[in-house]
């Protein structure tokens, strides 16, 4: 896998995830699923795919030193510091000015840190077939088999077979929609020709700065003027004085939805964006009664309990209920019924608008 | 009220209200439904009723600085501290003995400290009635208005009509029936014959005493060896001495149950034993949706939230959620539906088979 680079987005946000999910301590830092941090899962399902210093992060400053202990193999320059947050465009794309000019026959797999995958294997061997791809110059993405008609994803309808790689089939793409409303959601669904955008990304780092340069100028340029401080001393005043320049905006709709090189592999790896505490009953092993308890509580009593899952430190004791989500941290309490875990959003702009800022 | 004393026995208890009622810390010292611990309520209401030097408080010694703490004006030798529990009787006799040998003209009002009394003018009321109506030598007992067809409690039934005191009937009883099935409890509430036995007696310390003679002797014996010894140095260890010969009984069943002197007063003082977290509900000022919040909480959002009762010391968030009962205490949460509140003691019995020490 020479010249094959991963590069995880964890820039931050969850809100959705809130209590646990907070400004200083956001989703990718939480161990929602398994038992390490998302951050460390999106690293470890890489090997043995990626070495060490095949992957990068981009990520706040805030974030940086907990996830160099967190991954602490990973080299140190391999961890692009924003200096604040502009979303993903200028993130992939400083990965990719930097990449490339470390090894300008690089290959690039854009990832996020915040989304579970359950088939790591198959998730591993996608990304090989996606890089392999990539070397045609497409820019791949990989396409979720889409389970339900969820109005809060965007999606990819695939176009004409492209070719088959490793046993995994390609296709040209035949354009992006975002968060459709419900009726047409169900009609893709039924259709069999959508997938969802995973926001997985993959493509040659110079295909990328390319791309760039004819679709988000500014960003180009201001990549371009930070070429030559990249590793040397001037490199951190440098990347403060272009970040100022660039357009605050996402990779998919900056670059991705505009390209005409887009090929999709539609592909079913067991994916979640764990976007909301409803969503982690999908994830997580449910006990007999679709319970699931999280946390280092010493212990729990659960008496006629159902379709509860409960993150808790301190014994937690049910009686009698179904259906709830139940978050306990130090500072904040919640309880919400399960199908309303979509509204804990905005439990988070109430409290900005209370001016709580100590719990967000 | 020359030579009355009211005596608050405030021994313990009160698993049915885990995880806030804890061994170390039970439920009269709680702030279940005023601001101020239930122990405090109860001193503070017999005011101006009694005064301060009228009142006595029977506890253990794991209680006694916390109670002469949150009553200080309530003389320390009026706290009478119990070597360890041997439940109602014995603190009875105790108390009986201490306030004859200082005044034997007393008369006693036996309370407990855990109940929540909504009515204290007429409550005051109805206490001093009940000392007048005991210098005729009954043992008074004040029978609660029943509500419901309650199996938990005891029932008292009335017989012939006594006389009225200061706008009170009394009545001869027809003896107690210590918590009925359902069908009885209906029928008692149908006959409008009895009333709930409140655990409030009031009689005569020489009449209490005669009494334990006559109905308990082993306690009478225990009480008058002590005697010479009250308010000498020599007491706490006579106490300590005699403390190990008296029986393990309640009042109720050692003497009131037996006597022929009983009298009833049939009162409605919007009483309540707060004998479960769903009792609280019946006590508690519920918002217009039947919600109510104790605690310290900075902040507490409440989104589509019914018939729920929340004490939590820490910012809680409820979304969707009704006719729960939630309590959140620093090493221990319950999430309890609101008809299941009864079945905390079960939690509390499996901790304790659990070696849980910690959380009793």
């Amino acid at each position: 896998m020479e010249h094959y680079y991963a590069v995880i987005l964890a820039g931050g946000g969850g809100t959705r995830l809130w209590p646990m999910s907070r400004a200083a301590f956001p989703k990718q830092m939480l161990p929602l699923v398994e038992d390490n941090s998302m951050f460390r899962v999106s690293v470890e399902r890489l090997t043995p795919l990626f070495t060490p210093d095949q992957i990068y992060v981009v990520t706040g400053p805030k974030f940086a030193e907990a996830m160099l202990t967190e991954a602490p193999d990973i080299p140190a320059e391999n961890f692009l510091v924003e200096p604040y947050g502009k979303n993903t465009a200028p993130a992939a794309a400083l990965a990719a000015e930097v990449i490339y000019k470390r090894d300008p026959e690089a290959t690039i797999v854009l990832l996020t840190a915040d989304h579970h995958i359950a088939n790591k294997d198959k998730f591993r061997g996608v990304l090989e077939a996606a890089c392999k791809l990539a070397q045609d110059d497409y820019i791949v993405t990989l396409g979720i088999s889409p389970s339900i008609p969820s109005t809060g994803f965007g999606y990819i309808r695939r176009g004409d077979p492209l070719r088959e790689v490793d046993g995994f089939s390609s296709y040209h793409s035949r354009g992006f929609t975002e968060k459709p409303d419900a009726a047409t959601a169900m009609a893709f669904i039924s259709s069999g020709e959508y997938s969802w955008n995973s926001g997985m990304f993959i493509w040659r780092a110079d295909r990328a700065l390319n791309e760039f340069q004819r679709l988000q100028p500014e960003i180009y340029q201001a990549m371009t003027s930070l070429q030559a401080s990249i590793d040397t001393p001037d490199y951190a005043a440098k990347l403060l004085e272009v970040w100022e320049q660039v357009p605050k905006v996402a990779i998919d709709t900056a670059v991705m939805e505009k390209t005409e090189r887009m090929a999709v592999i539609p592909v079913d790896i067991g994916w979640s964006d764990v976007g909301s505490w409803e969503a982690l009953f999908d994830v997580l092993d449910l006990d007999s009664n679709g319970n699931c308890f999280k946390g280092s509580a010493p212990s729990r009593l659960v008496i006629d309990t159902k379709n509860t899952l409960i993150y808790s430190d301190k014994l937690t004791v049910t009686i009698g209920v179904e259906d709830l989500v139940v978050v306990d941290t130090p500072d904040a309490l919640m309880i919400c019924k399960k199908e309303r875990t979509q509204d804990v959003k905005k439990v988070v702009d109430m409290l900005r608008e209370m001016k709580h800022e100590t719990y967000l």
